[in-house]
């Protein structure tokens, strides 16, 4: 259905723009997602959003999108670009926003088996940081991200954003730290922390997939008890003053050395 | 010098918080750092604020830095929590802000014997971003970063606070991208790009150093003349759909193989 709306008070763009707000988004099991390249990526995934906003864009990727709304019978709503700011904050005459439903992937549907890199991150508190490591799991061809304890929230705009669209390529799992270890001791795993304290250096083991990478907090890394359940705790070298790398780097750094070795077998 | 203030309207009060914007940055010389894990790291590089703000905080490492500063014969000034809230942004009690002059090395004062990695950016628009690859710089033991046409402010706030301290550590220096390779080719030194157009594996070379590592402008990645520049150009392999990495993590993830290359020697 395609349809035109020209005011700033329609209650449409009112409750759209609200989902910008984590409990108008939990409360509408919605989030938005927005620009050409993200849309389009969701899109190439088989994901359409349930609404599209668009300002009569003239790019072909934007009229490739509304189109598959149309074929689907999705909801299109073309506006003024005034009121596409408004509800995506951006000041992008070609932007499309889309309204998308929430995509948890429950533990119990997981197969580990898809893949050879899980990335489990820990009270993650940056929305870019949760974002970037979406897309960092991406590029290494991880499962997905599973989120432990009290992580921002992955439907964010900023970590939508910072994912570059791999929100819609990789499962996102929420759990408490004791479901998640019930769940992965019921199968095979090697759950891998990086620690200050660990003394083998992260190049020194011969990892077995799947592996279960888990990224700590930001400001506190990895509870103890946390670390104790790890199968290898390892460490990278750090040759500065500083003693730890940005969670989303450390990451990235560990996950490519998992890639690195699996090309290598 | 150690002083009180307790108006908000006090004019250093409302200098200082100009500082959080770049125009008064710029004009004054001057940034801010907060918190007191970014300023003992500065402090144990050797480098003391101009002015210190506090709200009679009892930590330690808050009592070091004071009497450092009264030893250095430099200003501390204690203000209330609100009034340190006020010019930090941040509602941390044990909150300690820092007035530093600006740290910029000019390219001809660089000595690229120092280290056999150093960090070249171009571009780059998050500060987020250029904090994040201070502090990976750091971490691989880095010279320093090397900022290339219209990066973003590397002393704003956000850029500081990412480094986690690595500002102190690691050198700064700003050059148009003529001045830059007219410094390069006079001495020393490999020029390594990433480029979705390599036909190399990043871990295919035996790279020597110095290692002057290019990274590329977060959407537009570098300009094909740049690339042209580069002694390699080379691709980390991306295993799922999204044809980059994020642009501190793409940096860190190089800059972890240099490192490891030269660990290996």
């Amino acid at each position: 259905m395609a349809r035109e709306i020209t005011g700033f008070s329609n209650p449409l763009v009112k409750r759209v723009r609200s989902l910008r707000e984590k409990k108008f988004r939990k409360a509408e099991g919605l989030f938005l997602a927005e620009g050409l390249r993200i849309l389009t990526e969701a899109r190439e995934e088989g994901v359409l959003p349930e609404m599209l906003f668009h300002a009569g864009s003239a790019h072909p990727l934007a009229a490739d999108l509304i189109a598959a709304m149309e074929a689907a019978g999705g909801d299109v709503i073309e506006t003024s670009p005034d009121i596409l700011a408004k509800i995506s904050g951006k000041d992008n005459p070609q932007a499309v926003v889309g309204v998308y439903r929430d995509r948890l992937t429950p533990l119990a549907k997981l197969d580990r088996a898809k893949a050879d890199i899980w990335i489990v991150a820990q009270s993650l508190r940056d929305p870019g940081n949760l974002g970037t490591i979406l897309r960092t799991g991406d590029a290494v061809g991880a499962g997905g991200l599973i989120l432990i304890d009290d992580c921002v929230d992955p439907f964010s705009v900023e970590s939508v954003r910072a994912s570059m669209g791999a929100l819609f390529t990789q499962s996102i799992t929420q759990a408490r730290w004791g479901e998640f270890t019930a769940w992965l001791r019921a199968g095979p795993g090697e759950l891998i922390g990086t620690s200050l304290k660990a003394a083998q250096d992260y190049q020194e083991p011969r990892y077995h997939g799947p592996s279960f990478l888990l990224v700590g907090n930001e400001a506190q890394g990895l509870p103890e008890t946390y670390e104790a359940e790890c199968d290898l705790l390892v460490k990278m070298p750090m040759m500065g003053k500083a003693d730890s790398l940005n969670a989303a780097v450390a990451c990235a750094v560990m996950a490519y050395e998992l890639l690195n070795q699996q090309r290598k077998r």
